[in-house]
């Protein structure tokens, strides 16, 4: 069995010892053009040169949560996509949201402001039953981010494609149930998908339909958002400000407004990293499940897009 | 019925508005020089005077979750002191200290400094197991802390004077549990109540104690910590920053070293505010309790001072 590990920004070494050390069997090389053809490969932002050339490559692992960049290239036929479940990302997810979420209903970025001027200061607490939550996508990342909301006892909606149950929070779904959750919304956390379909759809009429005052975090990606369409609305009052992790550009462009926006917290796309040891066990033991003959979780739909 | 309310910094007019209304048969009202005996207060910081003349009071309700500042002034005899079982104050810790907690492990005040800088920055993630989180004081507050703490999959360490038990946090007890707490800790949140046995027990000797590169958050009392043990441990390496919330004196005075201390964050007693509304139901509802001849929660052993 081959095993090819073909990875952009990854530095090969560590991933390939410990693959190779978890499946004692496989040969596990880093691809080059001219390497041998693979049974299953370990991809990060591949070349097409590398996807045109595996004729025989029966699975591609995806080292992130979200496989849109490797479904916008041509796939070699009938090969299954396998997305990472969780590999450590979802608890990282659940802390970036919850501390951006806390830190903006708190004012804690206030409060720090005022500690540097030197002054002790008075802000009002405000009722958490303003500061409804939504969270869009219910994937295994949004369902853990709404849950940890809600120990908070904020008010958590969730909206997802199909219908959803989870404790605690109130479920929307499709588009019938779209408007409705960003109406209950004041604070939108968007964990979708990129697909076709979810392109773009943090837009000026979306986020026109949040509760006043609406607070926007994306950790999906970058070109969920319009990015005018935001900045034109934190202008205009209807959303008091923004956390963003992921830009339609990375790194995000010298000169972006987004990078010293007041009301706009940036930080690098480092809300839930790839933990390599968790992602190694995890695609290792879904490698001998395949070789096994079983079926494994994480097999992307790729008519759907995730 | 008469009921006093006698509170040092807060306006009294919605109190007594909220108490008129949840207790229809009681005479409320703001205590001045000349005022009539009550039978119940309702106090924060009263006056030494107040206090002194009340021969007829039955019970003192504390308007917060700490009852130092009250039990070090001479009381009525035969008072029963009764403090705020939670009133929305527990889920506030919750987010104070989550946020903290957060903040710190993934270094998001250094992403923010790299934003500001214009830097796209890249901070290697760091193992959440080299960050347990040690709780002291398991009450109301300590226990919903721990407990929130648990959702990120920190390890969870508790101190607490008496044994306690929690799902998912590693309880040591009393006097003989504290050092093996300490070692066991990185991370420390201080939510014990202020009594002589605690007084300066955030100390060269305790702080010393912790896992290499710790952090101290102190949302109990300034009086729990020897600043310049502190600031020391800092320097030397051993403590790498704090969030306090709480100080000796407060406002925390003019020039005071943690004002402008780069590894210190400063906010003004702000971690958990007493919710009015909630706390004149809860006040109201003890009040009707204890005419019906019934017992109340939260009553202070005043001998051990919580």
């Amino acid at each position: 069995m081959r095993i090819a590990f073909c990875c952009t920004d990854t530095r090969p070494e560590p991933w390939l010892e410990g693959l190779r050390a978890a499946l004692p069997g496989a040969e596990v090389f880093d691809w080059a053009p001219g390497a041998p053809l693979a049974d299953h490969a370990v991809v990060w932002q591949p070349p097409q040169a590398f996807l045109d050339e595996q004729a025989g490559l029966r699975t591609l692992f995806n080292i992130g949560a979200g496989v849109d960049a490797l479904l916008r290239r041509r796939l070699p036929p009938g090969v299954q996509v396998v997305r990472l479940d969780d590999a450590g990302m979802s608890v990282q997810m659940a802390e970036y949201v919850c501390h951006a979420v806390i830190r903006h209903f708190r004012e804690f970025d206030g409060y720090e402001a005022d500690t540097r001027a030197g002054r002790w200061s008075f802000r009002r607490p405000r009722p958490r039953t303003d500061f409804p939550v939504g969270v869009m996508g219910l994937g295994v990342l949004g369902e853990r981010v709404a849950r940890a909301l809600t120990v908070f006892d904020f008010p958590v909606h969730g909206w997802s494609r199909g219908a959803k149950s989870i404790e605690g929070v109130q479920c929307h779904a499709g588009e019938a149930g779209l408007d409705g959750f960003l109406a209950a919304s004041r604070v939108l956390v968007n964990l979708l998908p990129l697909t076709p379909a979810t392109e773009g759809i943090l837009n000026r009429r979306t986020l026109s339909r949040l509760r006043p005052g609406a607070y926007v975090i994306n950790v999906a990606r970058g070109a969920h958002l319009v990015d005018e369409d935001l900045l034109a609305l934190i202008d205009e009052g209807q959303v008091a400000g923004a956390t963003l992790d992921v830009f339609r550009t990375e790194p995000l462009p010298a000169g972006h407004p987004f990078w010293t926006h007041p009301a706009i917290t940036v930080t690098p796309h480092t809300s839930a990293r790839t933990l390599r040891d968790e992602s190694i066990a995890q695609i290792a033991g879904k490698i001998r499940a395949l070789e096994r003959g079983e079926a494994v979780s994480g097999v992307v739909d790729v008519g759907v897009g995730y």
